[in-house]
């Protein structure tokens, strides 16, 4: 089974990190200012107090460079009208507008239809969606499955549901990753984890396919690994609210999944009958939750900084795209001239439970 | 591999048909007299009017004898306050604390964890979710995977992915469905779609297992198909709201079902290398939509009437579960002593797309 045919489709809009931290700073302060009826002075003082608060916490420039977002971007008085920013239900109907459109431009030049057509988001929830939509206007028989609701994580579950369609007779399963992240702004929150929150999440849109031979160039499946770690419920949470989709997450996240990451990479090898020692000459695909947890898979799992450098560089350029994050680091390295066909790419992903999820994969 | 160990838990609560009516009727009138500020006799006149409209469209009580619900009924007079019903964030966090102490109970007794367990709702979202917390608490290896948004036909790709989870080498994998469609109700909806919605569809909590060898008494799963129809996306929908999950539902789903449903069966016992002969001897499991989707299936298929009873005798008993409501058919059918083994079970379900799902099992 043989991950290939990636294709990532850049969100309309962009923002440098700069920029975006002081649209940040502002939006928060006019959402303040409304809600503790601040003066202009106040609410100056306010977005200076932000700006501050984000030049300590927030993942800077030099670590990620520019988001896209498929909206345009708000003009941030805006909010002070609605200082918790767009009602649930508008998030939902324009989570849709962009996917069906997204649905209809990514897949305008296919023939072939496939088996199955596996959506993967946590951050718009519609039926019919926009694969569904899809299939119906071409007069598809593709079977759609939605893998929702499982943030940053999500590629692997999908990966292993694609892989048990492929076992069960599907020649050709599509997996397409639609996560408008940007969509989830609370202006009204101003809590340093929501800061840091704010500061990272970007928009991602990303199909490719399993293929059940092996032909080809691709990223082919040895195995995978998932495990809930014990005590951690309250550390990561994302949920559906009056004003979207709702993250908390604890400080203790990173040091929580770096003590179970030896053991559990051990695991992720064995079961693919190979030994630890193999890990040496592997390029890893860690989700860039942030800049820390790269840091911490690297000297947890004592690697060399290249072997963690893809992942580094999706996080720079494009920044945390929950569930499609791990698809563009895929891309990268299958693209990457200087990674050998036959190096290991062990795959991990992490997010709420805490649950770390594990995938690994030969280049061929 | 073989569909096994249904456990099936009532709702804490239970209302009687035309107590559920009159309280709908009054809790409309309740909402109506505080956005539209009627006088006592004017809200009198509406709820009159609701239960009218009730009295000729919902479902009766001869069809629909009662339903559960998770939570203790909502005295009406809480509408005058917030006649939209509760906030979308309360919903959830009544969600996740019902879903939470469920897994928590239907797993007491289990000393043996699953492989995997399949989430299925559509009804409730929030990570980490009460499977994620069952498996952290029990220190159990087993891998969590969300059936989201799928709607009542979610059963059907639930199947789909555990067959793929049991040929990939899982032993046993359990499909938990937690169905709250209570939680979602809108006081201030009154069109007539709505009306039909509120009447027919009740809370619904279900846990089975696939087993990989076909050992022992269960259906034995011989093949599946998926359809989704063209040029009917509007016809049903559901979606994330500001006060819960939103639903519509046109006239026409019943027809345009039934216009693709003989070439759609033909096609599902074809695949599992069956003629169509084979259908006269065969007991359905049909999603009752509502009365009339059962109707209609019999028709058009030139069913006998005892060929869709279970699927009756379900909605008669419990309402429309959503996803839930067709793994309560398949338990019923399985422990039913007048359907002997070696019975053809086609199961049919339905919901946004529109898409039609269908599993072909032999009783054994």
């Amino acid at each position: 089974m043989l991950l290939s045919n990636f294709v990532a489709t850049r969100p309309r809009f962009e923002v440098t990190q700069p920029a975006s931290l002081a649209w940040l700073a502002d939006a928060h302060a006019e959402a303040e200012a409304a809600l503790a009826h601040l003066d202009d002075a106040g609410k100056r003082r306010f977005a200076a107090k932000i700006a501050n608060v984000l030049a300590r916490c927030a993942c800077p420039p030099d670590k990620l460079a520019r988001r896209g977002h498929s909206l345009p971007e708000l003009d941030v008085s805006g909010f002070a009208a609605d200082p918790r920013g767009r009602t649930a239900e508008a998030r939902t109907r324009l989570f849709a507008e962009v996917v069906d459109a997204y649905f209809t431009r990514a897949y305008e030049a296919e023939l072939e239809p496939p088996d199955d057509l596996i959506h993967v988001t946590c951050t718009g929830y519609v039926s019919p969606n926009g694969a569904q939509k899809l299939v119906a206007a071409r007069g598809w028989r593709t079977r759609v499955t939605n893998a929702y609701q499982m943030g940053c994580y999500a590629a692997v579950p999908a990966v292993r549901m694609a892989a048990g369609f492929t076992a069960t007779g599907a020649r050709r399963v599509d997996i397409v990753h639609t996560e408008l992240c940007s969509l989830h702004f609370h202006p009204d929150d101003h809590a340093l984890e929501q800061l840091v929150v704010q500061s990272l999440f970007a928009d991602g849109l990303i199909r490719y396919a399993m293929l059940g031979d092996d032909e080809g160039p691709g990223l082919r499946l040895l195995g995978w690994a998932e495990q809930v770690l014990g005590d951690s419920a309250g550390s990561m949470s994302w949920r559906v609210s009056d004003r979207g989709m709702r993250m908390t997450l604890a400080r203790d996240v990173p040091e929580r999944i770096a003590a179970a990451l030896r053991g559990f990479v051990i695991e992720l090898y064995q079961r693919a009958g190979l030994d630890l020692g193999a890990i040496r000459a592997s390029v890893f695909a860690v989700h860039p939750g942030g800049p820390k947890i790269i840091d911490r898979v690297r000297d947890v799992l004592e690697l060399d900084e290249p072997q963690v450098g893809a992942s580094r560089d999706v996080l720079h350029d494009f920044g945390n795209m929950s569930s499609a994050t791990l698809p563009h680091i895929w891309m990268r390295i299958l693209a990457d001239p200087a990674v050998p066909c036959g190096t290991l790419i062990p795959s991990l992903a992490f997010g709420p439970g805490l649950t770390v999820c594990g995938a690994l994969f030969e280049k061929q």
